[in-house]
């Protein structure tokens, strides 16, 4: 946690209230439904979302009686996305825990899932600011579609990197956006603050995939929480997998003949996920993702030069280092 | 068309407004999710619920510019919730068409049901009233709350009548509440109106769930738009099924020795949809729709005597004589 303390800078503290309304949020009458959320909500993944807005929110009036409920708002919608993810995926293992729709199966999960938009559209309604309600309903329309795209896209090779774009704004960008442009908001920031944080989020939630899905190429199964090579299993093309198509468009390039086998298919993964970590693809990605690192940062170059914007800075380093 | 003319009497005409309002819900960029949504929408319901809330809202000031975006966003959310509840159900056919998880799959429908959330969350914030978008949240919560109690308790011959009534308050009564009670607030009506007005959604909506669980086993199928005895089927205890248990608890029950097979299902379900057919539990279970709709006449007591009290009451003998 010592990580954590430095990486939230000012706002680690008020974390903790952002942590209490996440308990409060698991308290409902519904034993079954208690169960689920507890086991959602309690697997501690990193807060980065309530905490970016927190951050944002600092700049002008730092209302925690707003903020908070924003904050964890927008966790709880994150989080319910991941559980709805899960079920479609049908994946075993998230953050090194059990799914809710492999402990608890897949309809009870969907359910679970529509419970907590509900609860984070009623956290946000809480803030009383109809602008950051519609922003945030936006997001989830956005975030929605971007699922949809991802999903019917898989094992389609004609897919092409500006497609990819398109999805990971909507499926992840959007949401960091909103984290952050709803804290501007909430705290009465001018326009042009506004406009900056939800630039700044955007670019670092784009940076936040483009690392995430190199690491689903990299990182060690024990770290991940999940299994390596997941997304090119489940047909879902990545930018690694993108650069490799683009680089050769034959019939021989190993993602093609991996979405084209009948037979073999493990092999054929193994060969796909060889000749992608053997390539040059997953530097190029990285690029990508230090380009994307560097807008959010060039971003916040008109807010106050403070320890929350110095925290924000630090969040972008944080994305492009981490190993999970 | 010529009887819901009459149904809805005042407001009638502006159900006009409410179809073009879903109409531009349709309108969305991404060629699949319009698709889908065409599907979904286009699939002309009775248009009850954003009926009720023009009715609601016509007691003070009638102001279409919010009662049409939260009638709209009543209905949105609906067909969602139908949209989960299908995929859930593995259905095949609803009003007498395909469902969305037949046509497009499951994965593209769980995120079609999470865009309509999203989109009927955005329009409830067109009205700019914190009290109804919180109302709308909640509602959805105790949706979601209610349809996970019908899933759980699945098969489980243990369950009660009170378990039963909890469970469609939440899945059905709240939104018919919530509809009601959500046109008046936002029409500005005194407190004494907006509850009596919610009192009538509720009750009017336990009302209607029953008779859809009765015309599960009576309807025609080809009236109905969907398999008939279907609940029993996937092992959702209604009031009917309820009532049998209640009247007889020992292993012979045929809906006990339905849930208990482990062959000859096909027979056992024959065997329990004719002993609920041909025992009292069915005009029994009427007797119960009757009494929510006695209630629902009563709560419009405090209302001005208006066409549009007349419209309400009107909807309350449509539910008990509806044959689908």
């Amino acid at each position: 946690m010592v990580a954590q303390t430095s990486l939230f800078g000012p706002v680690q503290d008020d974390m903790v209230l952002v942590e209490a309304a996440l308990d409060r949020v698991r308290a409902v009458e519904y034993p079954p439904l208690a169960k689920m959320l507890d086991h959602v909500l309690g697997a501690s993944g990193k807060r980065m979302r309530p905490a970016i807005t927190l951050l944002a929110g600092s700049f002008h009036t730092y209302d925690v009686a707003v903020l908070v409920p924003l904050a964890t708002s927008i966790e709880v919608l994150h989080t319910a996305t991941l559980v709805h993810d899960d079920v479609i995926d049908q994946a075993g293992t998230r953050r090194g825990r059990a799914t809710a729709n492999a402990l608890f199966n897949n309809a009870p999960s969907v359910f679970l899932g529509d419970f907590m938009f509900a609860h984070s559209a009623e956290l946000v309604a809480r803030t009383g600011n109809i602008r950051v309600i519609r922003l945030f309903a936006q997001t989830l329309m956005r975030m929605a579609t971007g699922e949809l795209q991802q999903d019917i896209s898989a094992y389609d090779p004609s897919k092409r990197i500006s497609d990819y774009l398109a999805r990971i704004a909507g499926k992840t960008a959007s949401l960091f956006a909103a984290a952050s442009e709803g804290g501007a908001i909430v705290s009465g920031a001018p326009e042009e603050w506004i406009g900056a944080l939800r630039e700044y989020g955007f670019s670092l939630g784009m940076a936040f995939q483009v690392m995430d899905d190199i690491l689903d190429f990299t990182a060690d199964e024990s770290v991940l929480g999940k299994p390596a090579g997941n997304d090119l299993k489940e047909g879902t093309l990545t930018l690694p997998s993108l650069l490799l198509l683009e680089d050769d468009s034959s019939a021989r390039n190993p993602v093609r003949r991996l979405f084209a086998a009948r037979r073999n298919r493990d092999q054929r993964l193994d060969e796909a996920l060889t000749a992608i970590r053997e390539s040059d693809v997953l530097p190029r990605a990285r690029r990508r993702a230090e380009e994307f690192a560097a807008t959010a940062r060039a971003s916040l170059a008109p807010l106050p030069d403070t320890v929350a914007r110095a925290a924000l800075t630090g969040l972008v380093d944080y994305v492009l280092e981490r190993d999970h």
